[in-house]
């Protein structure tokens, strides 16, 4: 119930409102009479940037309006009724969704993690022993493989890493989709070697983070084979997911996409987040691991968090030992170098 | 796909963006950085104007996007599992929701309508008939009565019948919930009785409409005694329904319940409305039916269709006879004098 | 809570065990140690029995425990997820199942219905409005057509009706499924020209009953081409409707199959049905309406039900105006001639 | 496929059919017509035999056919349809019931298990979390602990254990629920100080195995304050799970429950399993863990394994290292002296 203007903000990505075009947009197209539900002429806009960017003319775009919601609708859409999903037990859909995934009846297989990230192997390996199980008929089908990238702790997959997912997928026909809910952040990162393109190929479905990375809210699913789920339209409805207005949708992806912005848009996020970085480093700080994008996690002395939260909205991430705790710095593609600055001189 | 800039637009109430002092305040608020999920500031002055307006301070008032992921989210948040939800034939759950009721496990049971309306009556005979049914435990238990005010039709109901029906779901011990999409055009309806406060005291739950009636999206639910549903935070989570940004609906019910805008945000839309009525009549044509509020019913003949068709973009509403069609009209908050002079002098 | 040994029985055709063959075989059997969940040879040796009296060598034959089970296993096997079932307005998984298939997900599509029956033109022009209407992706999209045969009120189709199901469902891509609970009293009856041959040869699936026509319990599910429904297996098991002592339901089907003798063990019941008949209308009573196999259907007055009762057991099945009442009166396959005789004796 | 007369068999404790008496009783009950669903007055025999076993007079009793399908009844009867169930990883509901919680909406939240047990401690620290966790309106809310007596494992809880869990449930306002799918095998072991009665005190239900105690098939879920489900018959109904027949499973524990036999009908599989441990040791062999009740888990050479095979039908439980298995050797209700004997004489 805090409006954070007096602290610093560091605690999430998505406490502001939108890149200053995407307002200016919507201000201009106010008064336009659209056709609803993205059948308009903005959203198709969109859609077609993205197609471009993904590489992949034929793919489905459907916009929807949050990560969750977006999960829920792509994952039983790509689900049979009695398969389940694997995922990392760190994976947000694991964890952070209410059981979202479930209310749609199919149960998340988990997979231990390492800083939010899981192995072609284990994977492979839970494929194996559930296919070399006798009693793999009493049992829930795994039907896909959802991955985060950026993983929830900001860590990335390589190509080659995705790569080998999708051999996996292929070798046990399962679908891979990816969360993408703060893909631009991976996109903007030099470590990162995985583009928009390469998605488009290795995944069955993956979607592109609005609401985290400069939209007001929105994320876009894309589906390079559209055969693969016919009636998605129809899905969306169901799952209360249709926004009236589609435009609204499109106008802020068409924006997003506008001379490939969403390539660079996380830039800012990740400059800042270096600078954090070294400064906590040069400061003594220990790095709780390496997390190349957007988030930074950070051991802290727990003497030392009340003082801290004063001046600084932070996140916690977890407890390290009796005396510290893992604290989470988000940066966004708006952060600024003097928020950079000021983060850095209390710390 | 059509950008409808070209032709007269009536065929929808949603397809133009928000009242520009929600536009307005949503610059001025773009850089702010708050707390996310709706516990904002701006979201809280949101719910207190709504309170206020409800004459219900200890109300419950969470904001969603859409109306189907409302009724979809209320609906189950207050039935049990095993029970289902009595509607009009014509109820927006019964047709146009693609099976969001069902697909958390609901049933809908339908009662015939007359122009969108059922009667305390009937409602009473089903729950009679179910109640005194040997076979009863075999069958959906009635949980809720769903009514929409106005109706799908754009018809009222009074007061009385309000009551009526209160009276009726009190004596069977069921919930009364009322789909609000376009509550705004009742309010603002001379043959409309009922007033945001008698919905706080009527039902257990009910929605007002944002998407519209002048706001780019979202829905107000307001719950009159929040401990009729424990965890609504996390029912809304789980139905992939949580807006990240919430102040963005904070923001939107602020500006609507700002001087009690909303009670009057209809007037243009019904004002409107009332002079195509006179024309259509002064011109010859039938009305289907009474519908006092934005929508217009008209009966046309089938060959004139195609020459309006040209310049106006118009609902298809129901086949009258092998020669006439139903056509729907719909004005919105927005509506301008020109634009609903330009439509009669075309018809 | 009442056993109705001093009465006789006629309220409906599950209240005695099974046939004296099956339990003899169930004795014979006891101690015999095989394989759970099905996997058996006796129920091998059934499924053979089966598919050979449909004619049909690759069919996938699934026991199923109870009706109302297999319907809803199988339904939610057959649609996808997004998808809705046409049934008749008086089908049993419309009224009865309390809301099983919803609760799998799916909305039932009513249709209103004659004396139990619908027609191939009313799905018809179900299926053709949907796909005309400009909305239908906001609206359940219908995957199957649900009969039973016999139907809730005793009636029959005929192959031609069937047969011009079947090519509703070819023309718009949906399935045909056929509740078979009472099927041998179908197949026992002379006014019946649809054969268990033309049900495998017609359907996607139907199942054929147990529990009302000799078994104990159990029915047995058949999908013609099994390639329809991949991991039936663990479908049924995730509706917790694998029974784990699988052969348990193999003997009794063996027993039904043994030389055919799922044939005619209706034919008792269907005689005695044909003596009651004959003696209500000689008694001056009116029938409802024509039923040919095991259900009686009588207008009966009000005055004269009270002392019926008190010798009877009989079933409640409508009221018919303010003086008379619907009676139900059902057989079975053990009806005997003496119970036959002492019904009409009572009449 | 395999009938398995040929060899020995301890592969699982529901091979065979029924103990005698029920059989007999079904017999001799075949011919009475009864009212159906459990309403008819030897349903009500058994009801009133297990409320005095349990010495809870105002219990609701309610049979159901099978393990997965009670569990799944029950656990979506007692939770909110936003609540996950706590249960241990090895729990039955976690890993061999196809996902039917998930089918209900439900998320199973699984604990680290001992030998399938897991502790007060561990489910009072995951609660503690939760309620620790300012993200805890993000995530499944645990509404309820799962517990099996015995274990998947064969393993018991002792009363105290049981009443720390009853405390820890008390204090976090969570259900407790017992899976008493070989519950026989409990009480019929010395190491076992938990009674039924102790079970009515303790859980908000439970169940009462027949499948695996000495029924055909059949479990008595057990609410000993039936406020706590209200509309208990309707949600089974609505699972699919309502017996037509139900005085079919009232027969059967009428029996089980007849001069408490219950409490002793797991003597003969405690014995054999004790007679086989201790020739396993003996032998030289290794027991995996200590596991009192009907269940052996023993580490074998996997050279060895083929051999045994040839005359043994036994589980598979898991790989031990690469040269040994884990196997588990089942008794039940009915295991001869003759049958224990042949067993010791080939292993």
């Amino acid at each position: 119930m805090t409006d954070m203007k007096e602290k610093l903000h560091f605690a999430c990505d998505y406490a502001r409102g939108a890149h200053p075009d995407i307002l200016q947009r919507m201000l201009e197209t106010n008064g336009m009479k659209t056709a609803g539900y993205g059948l308009d002429e903005i959203s198709e806009s969109a859609r077609k940037r993205i197609r471009e960017a993904c590489g992949c003319e034929a793919a489905a775009v459907e916009f929807l309006v949050g990560g969750t919601q977006t999960n829920a609708v792509m994952i039983d859409a790509l689900l049979k009724s009695y398969q389940g999903v694997i995922a990392a037990e760190t994976g947000h859909i694991s964890v952070h969704e209410a059981g979202a995934i479930e209310f749609g009846g199919h149960k998340v297989l988990v997979l231990p993690h390492r800083f939010g990230k899981i192995s072609a192997n284990s994977v492979e390996n839970y494929l194996k022993e559930y296919y070399n199980d006798a009693n793999r008929e009493h049992m829930v089908m795994p039907g896909m493989l959802y991955l985060s990238h950026p993983t929830e702790y900001g860590t990335l997959y390589s190509k080659e890493e995705l790569q080998a997912f999708r051999s996996v997928c292929d070798r046990y026909e399962i679908c891979l989709y990816v969360d993408g809910a703060r893909l631009a952040y991976a996109l903007a990162c030099t470590e990162n070697d995985v583009t928009l393109k390469d998605l488009a190929q290795l995944c069955d479905a993956f979607y592109i983070g609005g609401t985290k990375c400069g939209a007001l809210f929105g994320e876009a699913a894309v589906v390079p084979d559209p055969g693969k789920i016919p009636h998605l339209f129809t899905i969306i409805k169901q799952h209360g997911a249709l926004l009236a207005k589609g435009r609204l949708l499109g106008i802020q992806f068409d924006e997003l996409f506008r001379n490939e912005r969403y390539m660079r848009i996380g830039e800012p996020a990740i400059r800042a987040a270096e600078r954090i970085r070294c400064a906590l480093r040069e400061r003594g700080y220990r790095l709780h691991f390496a997390s190349p994008t957007n988030q930074i996690f950070c051991v802290m002395e727990n003497d030392a968090l009340d003082q801290l939260g004063e001046k600084v909205e932070y996140g916690f991430w977890e407890k390290f030992d009796d005396d510290h705790t893992v604290t989470r710095f988000a940066t966004d593609w708006a952060t600024t170098e003097d928020e950079t600055k000021a983060l850095i001189d209390v710390l």
